[in-house]
C-alpha cells in the first residue's frame, strides 16, 4: 500500500486509478493510502459544476479543462453520474469522457457510480478528491448532475461552486429551491444563444439580489452567460472563478471553510468508523436478530431497545 | 410525553402535529414517544408516490386520496418537499395542500422541509409515517419529488411505490437510471392526454420487461395511464395498487419485507445513537478542536487520527 502511495505521489496514473477503486470499493487498506498521501494534500484548488442533465454542463466543463490546460494547469475531474443498479456503473458517460480526455495526460477523468449508500457518495467524492489533489493536479473539477441533497452535499467539498442553468428545461427559480442558492457562488446561463436565455438571467439576477440582502452576504453571485458548444464565453467564466477564488483567499474565507469542511469530514470519518466497529460487535452474536424478531412481533420497540443497547456500551450516560 | 401519546392513540390532531414538529426537530422527547407508540403501527399501508415536477402527481395523490376515502378508509399523507433554506419550509405546498384537505378530518396532510442532514430526511419521514400509522390512519401516501437517493431511501419505506412519468418533461427511460427501476412496483404515466404519452407508455414497458428478465422477478411493474386532472384512471390505479398488495401479502414478501425494513431502521437508529453519545464525549473536552488543527495545518492526517481514537475506545479491535 505504502509502494502504491509512493507511485500516486510520483504521478503514476495506473496507480491513482487503482487507489480510486480501492476507495469505491471501500477497501479498508484505501484508508491507509489515505492517510499517507494526505500531508501531500490541500494545494489543489476544487471547483464544483452543477446543473440539472441537459444544461450542457459536460460540455462546459470540457471548455473550462482546455482553459486550464492552456493556462499551464494540470486538471483531474470527478464525475458523479447517476447509473443504473443495472449496468453498475456510468459506462457510457465513462467512454465520452475518455474520448474528451484522450491524447492529454494531464488531465485525468473519473466516472463515479452513485450506488452505495446515502452520505457515502459525498464521502468517496471528498476522498477521491484528495487523491488527485495528492496526485499534484493543480485543479480538481467536481461535476454534479442535478440539485438533490447529495449533490449539494457534494458541492460543499468544491471551493468555488458554479450552478449551470439553460433556458427551457424548466430550470426557472422555481427550480432552484432546493439547496441551490446555498452553494452557488456563480450562476452560468448556458445555451444563452437560445430564447428565453436573458429573462432566465435577470430573474436569477433579482433572486440572488433578494438573497445578499437577507444575508448580507459579502459575496453576490455573478450570472454569466456562455455558449458552450461554441466556446462563447467559457474565459469571462474562468475570471470569475479566479475572481471568487481570490475574494476567498484575500477575505479569509477560503481557509475557515477549509477548517469547516475537515471537521465535517473527521467527525464523519469518526463516526462512520465507530459505528462499524460496534455494528461488527453487536451483529456478531445473533443477538440482534432475535431483539428484531420481538420489534417485528411488536413485543419490543425500536426506540427503547435502542437505548438500552446505548445504556451497556456508556453505562454513565444513563 | 404519555399523555401525548395517549392523545394521539385517542385520535387528537392537534397533538399528532405537535408529534411530528418534535420529530422534525429531533427533539429528545420524541424518542420516547415514538417507543410509546410503537406497539400500535404496523397496520396502516404506505403507498409511495414518486416523481419529477410537473408530472402531475400531487393532482394524482388527491384523487387517489378522494378513491380511498370513498371506500372509507382514512388517510395520511406525508409530502417530502425540496424547500430553501431561506423560506424554512415548505410553506406554499403546504398552503395548497391543506386546502385540497379542508373539511375532511380523516384526511392529514403534512409537509416536511427537506432540510437537515443526510439521512436525516429518511429517517425523519420514517417516524412521521409511523406517527399517522399509530393514529390509526389506514394508509399512509408518502408523495417525494424527483429520484435522487434521498427519495429512492424515503420510497423504500414504502409498502407499494407508484412512479409517475409524465410525457413531454425529457422523463425518458434515460431519466429512469438514477435507482427509479429499483423502487417501482407500478408506473403511471400521466397527462396521458398529451401527446408523446403511448410512446413514453411502451417505452417504459419494453425497458420493465426487459428488467424482469434480468431480475427474474415474479411482480412486473405494470404501466398504466392517468389523466389526474379530470380523474381519468384512478380507479383502475387502485385496483392496480390492490394487486400489488396482494400479492405481497399471499407471497410472504410483505412480512420478508417489513422485517427487513424493521431491521434497517433500528440499525440506523442505533448507529445514529451510538454516534451522538460518542461526539458529544470526543466534542466536550476541546482535545477535538486541537486535532482539527493539527489536521488543517497537515501536522496530523484524518485517517490515522480516526483510527487511533477508534483504538482507545475499543482496545481490543487493534
Amino acid at each position: 500500500m505504502e509502494d502504491l502511495a509512493a507511485e500516486v505521489l510520483q504521478g503514476s496514473v495506473r496507480a491513482m486509478a487503482r487507489i480510486i477503486t480501492l476507495v469505491e470499493n471501500q477497501d479498508p487498506r484505501a484508508f491507509e493510502f489515505l492517510g499517507s498521501i494526505y500531508p501531500h494534500t490541500g494545494r489543489a484548488y476544487v471547483l464544483g459544476i452543477t446543473g440539472s442533465p441537459g444544461t450542457g454542463k459536460s460540455t462546459l466543463t470540457d471548455k473550462i479543462i482546455s482553459v486550464l490546460r492552456r493556462q499551464g494547469h494540470t486538471v483531474g475531474v470527478v464525475a458523479v453520474d447517476p447509473s443504473s443498479p443495472f449496468t453498475g456503473g456510468a459506462l457510457l458517460g465513462d467512454r465520452i469522457r475518455m474520448q474528451r480526455a484522450a491524447g492529454d495526460p494531464d488531465v485525468f477523468i473519473r466516472s463515479m457510480a452513485t450506488r452505495g449508500n446515502l452520505g457515502g457518495l459525498a464521502r468517496t467524492t471528498a476522498d477521491v478528491i484528495k487523491i488527485m489533489d495528492g496526485f499534484g493536479k493543480d485543479w480538481v473539477i467536481v461535476e454534479t448532475v442535478g440539485v438533490g441533497q447529495d449533490e449539494v452535499e457534494i458541492a460543499k467539498t468544491a471551493d468555488t461552486t458554479v450552478v449551470v442553468l439553460a433556458p427551457g428545461l424548466g430550470d426557472t427559480v422555481q427550480s432552484m429551491k432546493a439547496g441551490v442558492m446555498e452553494i452557488a457562488d456563480l450562476y452560468v446561463i448556458n445555451k444563452a444563444d437560445r430564447s428565453g436565455a436573458d429573462s432566465l438571467v435577470t430573474e436569477v439576477r433579482v433572486r440572488v439580489e433578494q438573497d445578499s440582502h437577507i444575508k448580507e452576504a459579502d459575496w453576490q453571485a455573478p450570472v454569466l452567460k456562455t455558449v458552450a458548444v461554441e466556446d462563447q464565453g467559457t474565459e469571462p467564466l474562468l475570471e470569475a472563478i479566479e475572481n471568487h477564488r481570490s475574494f476567498l483567499e484575500k477575505s479569509g474565507r477560503l481557509e475557515k471553510v477549509r477548517r469547516e469542511k475537515t471537521r465535517q469530514e473527521t467527525l464523519s470519518l469518526l463516526t462512520e468508523e465507530i459505528s462499524c466497529n460496534i455494528l461488527e460487535k453487536i451483529l456478531g452474536d445473533g443477538q440482534f436478530d432475535d431483539l428484531i424478531d420481538d420489534i417485528v412481533a411488536h413485543r419490543k420497540d425500536p426506540y427503547t431497545s435502542v437505548k438500552e443497547i446505548v445504556g451497556t456500551i456508556f453505562p454513565e450516560e444513563q
